[in-house]
């Protein structure tokens, strides 16, 4: 791994010369902007990780292709035991920086398009698996970090990529040439855009033929030319970019990825990083194999940011000398027990998890539509559970600003002290972690995040084989044969 | 009505020089400051429909101790007719601001003390009811805004008042002279504090003979000496606060109602306006009224919330062009659903409330309780549900300042573009507009607002009458008697 | 009232030769039948408690045609003020019985056909008001109970009425006569026919001018010829039917109303009876009218049973030397919470109804929907939260005859003593209260009586008023004019 | 594997003569008595699915002890994948039976015993572990079913065992003999019992030394001296009694287990067959093991009983023609969701589950509290919605009786049709499934089999590793230290 430590990763992100905007300006250094620092941060820590001792059995593996030590998200699961291996990972992962680290969407495209670019190459005797290969050799050895590039703007959702006023909601190829392809459109909601080296490509939907041009999948890097970026808002953002430290809440690694809206205005991408080329019949295998992976990823990293919101709200109780309540414990309770709910699911989907063609592992993928459609409940609830117990003070506490001032930030002291053995600025310093993480972008992120509600409920009943669940009821009931209904 | 019209109003603040904090500085206007302008409309609001024929019959009543029409902010309710009516306007209200308009803070509190004062001086032979009378002539006469100020720091919650390492923890009396009483300590989340024209002291609980020096009512200016104002912290305050117009959300009215922390530093009250001082034994019927009205209320302007929410997320899924989804159908009639039933619970304890000896009217206190602890429960769903089909644009949607920007501002309008028929403009308002009404600061307010879950839930059991419905089980399997256990 | 007593009642009944079938044989006097005497019972107690000085206001009003003392179960509401009366008459008669007590089903229809025949009388120049104002009378004045006879068996639920392979499956006129009609069908899930003097026959569902032989209203007896009753199981049935009486659970007034399937077999009604004949364009009018009355009363009568219900299982903690744990007394009042919260809608439909031009008081709408919708929500979590505190041995008690025998009756005494101070009997008689009222019958109906959840979200949607809900969002953020959308 | 066949199995109880009263009367042979037989055959299901190729891998193991191979059901889990086929094992059975198949409470057992034997044995030089192994052998190579009997009646739950008026109220050593003990008490709610072999009796909750006596675990036969058992009260049960088919819902298998008291009258049980005697000290890890082993399973049997309901309800809503509709679709994704979930934890518990001191192995005890207590709701909730889609007919359908009868029989066919191209029998039958598998006795033994929920959340907190959250929490705003609260 080139890129090793959490400072080699920095380093690598000042050799870029990304396009990017934010607040109606550009951002030159996306590790020292305000704005984007934490969010760098945060992605840092997937390198740090993989360089302390403690962790390396999680956050490294070895290559299949090369035997090398490479980051455990550059790596092609091998098995059930990599699935969950990963998914350890990325609790901890979310407990030590409490929000998201953005480098699973990069992983989860990788091995979505390993496995897809092997079978239509089986199919069609292509050469996209070989490409992608060479392309992944690079990825696991640089150690770069990709951004998963799926979410198109979709403009009138009821009607189909081909059918939109304008064709470019949905990113398509607008020129083959003979060394490669020309792609146009833009993508949406991309977690860790602006602090990756590479963007991959992949279609947002399952295409048909009349969507041909749609079918498109390849990598880039993040500057190549006729890229720009567009960084979006987040709840509370301001606190983060004037720098303030106790009201940003959670100031080292901030309150989501980091999320971006990329535009390819007729950008090139050569021949040898093009790994679908209007291949239609497999996006919809594509789309839903990343789809699951992403799915999985969500009831481990969130419950690490579930376990930091439960600590949090327990201190503060402590601070407020309430914690001996008896409905105090029974929210907490609460709180712990739909944060291993869903963390059953991630584990469960990954051990139950099984083979591509490819030899590219896939997790159970009823199961972790399951995980992520609780995710969608369930982290609403918790941050309930927590605005329920830290009490209306995370609503109407006095800012940064006046707990420093001369002119009245004793009676701020004087008056958010709780118990004597806990100091007042603790308790506010947590109170403000538990108002970043539960307010605002942070829950959307959660909902939306590797697809909104509907989305997996349409794959749950997909899965769901409900005709053999009613032949076992008619066998009970001593009803013979085949269903007669639709 | 001196004060008739919301210019009016805003005329009146000026005239006052409350001390107020906020980031650090002083606020000299409330008016004007962009911090609390919008604090001040929604407030407006309040005068504005009073002043609009259509809502006379809802927004002004007739005094029962003058005669005169006043604005039903400071009314004593006379009959369910006029509890009904109150939801009614309050549910308006919530309509027309989508947020807190605070003023009913106030309104309980003078129906509060009314009916207590009444009793202390039945049962005591003191005079507090007709010096509060005379205050109440005056509030309803010059249509002031009256801040209902309970909710005092706890400091260390296992402990009472009196066994705070610090006793200013609770707003207490720190001297009796000739002439009236000397207050000291704080008031929190004081809902309109900053641009009301008075404050009406009352105790946060119940209080033992101990505490007694805790047991005081009392009204005075905003700029009395001694009293200082720390605004508080909201989600995106700094949107606010530089004047952005799209990306507040709702630029004119705000998030929730603005809250302050009020600090008595030995503060003079005289002796006509204090309604109670030392007379604990009332505390808890004190704050048990106030409680039960707050709690009613809850169900009407939240709801009045929810119906804007509701149609934010409907409009904003025809822009998307989703709108034709049955699962989003489903989802809307869902927040519908519970919207109703929160103001099922307003009306029901309104419709079945009754006298109090004073003859003012309290609520159903079951049902009021019912009803604010449905609050703490369905707002957050009703938000979950919108943020669900609002998508996940309001967490990751570039600036205003890119919107507006020469550079990228054409990408935001093409990308973020819906149905053709709906300006991409639109559309972003009405997502800023949802961000702003699920996120942080206003859930906050709806869980602790008028007291937290777990005080609903110990007025419910204490009010369940269980013995008579053992009573009733018993019956009918024909047990004899009176219940044997405890 | 001829029939004025409890005794009148079971007299009356005698008196009718209607033709019932259950468990294959044919039933000669439902009110000694073990299988149909505990539902007549509870029928009884509507009589009874009229004839109660305490609860003469409640139970009785007096007839705007007559001006007579009648029963409000035959009354057509005059004000608000008779709607909430008639909800408390049902919450005491559901503590009373602990059951279904089957005869606001028949008040809903009168009230409903009432309004409705004016109006097809004021468009059409009909006299359907008139004959029916005269059977009205018949019914005040002879205090009969009536049946209101709604839901068709529908067959195949993806096809109308006219449709359907067999034309049965919906009631129809299948012949006219000079004299009256003859019909033919069926109705399902008729509560408390079988006890029952008259038969109101409406349509189930609005009718197009193809299904215009199925817009029929009419009255006729129980025993008119060619009407057949066939009696439905229950949960536990045979408990009853041996006329046991611990097991039964809750032995004097049975699960739930007693629910009958009748047929009519071209069955005569002379033309004085028929209310509606063709008229395809009011019935839907009729039939929302009908169910909007009839979900307002399931908030009444239903919290009268969740009373029961908590004070059952707040009984067996006692007896279980349970009563003191802090989850128990949480869950009391959780459950005490859900039933004040059905209660509010049932309440406030009723102090927010309104005139029909016949005179006649409506619900409100959307409330009474809103009512019924939680009904099938919060019973089942009632139930639930019950069997979590009864504890498993409501699953596994030896019956009765165990109890009650030489060999064992010694060994289950001994072990199911739970305090010393509570006999045993008495937390067996509980426990099986808990089992009847909580397990399989009893919540079914919960669920479909009058309309299952789906019929609920369908009105609350369309009278969601979704366009001023638009209206108000796009006011706030400024939008101009109306939507554009569908 | 002596018996092997579910006839064997049928035969070696016949060799049996346990003293069993039922409705007051004696049970001669649970094999052909038809209160019993039903139970019996769901159990035998469990020797059947051994003896068939499809199910060997999941159904047998290979002892550890002896080599041979062992029905699963007797055998000590030597891996995470003994833990995980199990779980496969148990979600089959119940798809197969549609009910409790009572076996995995002695094995539980068994696994519980065994590693604490060899833990008491480490400690105190005893040799219990022997004298296990020795009779385990014989129940794996005999290949017979135990009963596991924990819960004690408890009497008066706000004392202790040693504070009981009645000491027998928790079954305990009565006598110390040279050659045995004499064991005296009860066991309540014994799943299987009059249907197994043998009992292996433990202690019910953590003994401290004042209570020793209750220390105790040994193996008996079911028709030991001064055994006499009590079998249970079910729903419905009188159907099942009085040999229906069609009403009795699921007619080969029933509804539970099958529950029975066990009485012991001063019953010898000799040394070579007492595991513990007033080890006071194991026995709370002893009952943790056995509630983690037994909580874990009810993930999967129950998810195997959700998989028939959801069947059940789909086929239905095609005999109903309704099976189109969105909302239909929408609640049974819902059923499958909540059952995935649960199922997630099942796997989840044996995945992650590792190795006791003895080699055996444990689930992960946190997930497997987890599972069960989500059973204690989503088997509420998706029979909830079980009932809601199968419509109100499964209250009020006809009896068999009537179906077959020659007056009414042919109404109720032509009533209950549904669509054209399902025999009308086949949706009763249907129906009356739904109906078995949804009301009373089945949702009890969902909340309270394997422990109240209560008794999960007190695990879930108590493993819950607060002060690591906390220290997570505070990590993040950079608060040094340990936590200085409680």
């Amino acid at each position: 791994m080139r890129i090793r430590t959490s400072a080699d990763y920095m380093d690598s992100l000042k050799q870029l010369s990304p396009v990017i905007y934010y607040q109606g300006a550009v951002i030159d250094d996306v590790t020292t902007h305000p704005g984007t620092a934490p969010h760098v941060r945060s992605a840092a820590m997937t390198y740090a990780l993989a360089a302390m001792e403690e962790y390396q059995d999680l956050a490294t593996a070895v290559s299949h292709l090369t035997g090398n030590t490479i980051s455990r998200f550059t790596h092609i699961h091998q098995s059930t035991g990599d699935l969950v291996k990963k998914i350890k990972l990325l609790r901890v992962l979310g407990q030590k920086t409490g929000t998201c680290f953005q480098r699973c969407v990069g992983l989860d495209g990788l091995n979505a398009v390993y496995s897809v670019a092997y079978e239509i190459d089986q199919k069609n005797g292509t050469d996209y698996f070989e490409r992608f290969k060479k392309w992944l050799i690079h990825v696991q050895d640089e150690n770069v970090m990709v951004v998963g590039a799926m979410t198109d703007p979709k403009g009138d959702r009821s009607r189909g990529p081909e059918h939109q006023s304008d064709p470019d909601q949905y990113v398509h190829i607008s020129e083959h040439r003979s060394d490669g392809i020309v792609i146009r459109g833009a993508k949406l909601h991309m977690t860790g855009a602006v602090n990756s080296h590479e963007i991959l490509v992949m279609p947002t939907t399952a295409m048909s033929e009349a969507s041909k041009k749609y079918a498109v999948v390849c990598a880039l890097p993040v500057d190549a030319p006729g890229v720009t970026m567009i960084f979006g808002r987040q709840a509370n953002d301001s606190r983060r970019d004037l720098r303030e430290t106790i009201d940003v809440g959670n100031p080292s690694f901030g309150a989501v990825g980091g999320e971006a809206v990329i535009v390819f205005d007729d950008v090139f991408v050569p021949r040898e990083h093009v790994f679908m080329d209007g291949e239609y019949d497999f996006t919809g295998s594509l789309v839903y194999r990343f789809a699951a992976h992403h799915r999985a990823n969500y009831g481990a990293c969130k419950t690490g940011l579930m376990d930091v919101l439960t600590g949090a709200v327990a201190y503060l109780s402590q601070a407020q000398g309430a914690a001996g309540g008896s409905h105090v414990k029974d929210k907490i309770t609460e709180m712990i027990h739909l944060s291993e709910t869903l963390y059953s699911s991630s584990v469960a989907c990954s051990a139950e998890g099984c083979s591509t063609p490819s030899g590219a592992f896939m997790v159970d993928t009823m199961l972790a539509n399951v995980c992520k459609h609780n995710v969608t409940r369930f982290h609403f609830e918790v941050a309930r559970l927590a605005v329920d117990l830290a009490g209306g003070f995370i609503a109407t506490l006095p800012s940064e600003h006046d707990l420093r001032s001369e002119a009245v930030g004793h009676l701020v002291r004087k008056y958010f002290q709780g118990v004597d053995a806990i100091p007042v600025d603790d308790r506010i310093r947590i109170g403000r972690l538990i108002e970043a993480m539960t307010g605002g972008t942070a829950m959307v992120e959660s909902m939306h995040g590797a697809g909104s509600p509907q989305a997996q409920r349409i794959m749950i009943l997909r899965e769901g084989r409900l005709d053999e669940k009613i032949s076992l009821a008619k066998s009970l009931v001593g009803i013979p044969g085949k269903t007669a209904g639709r």
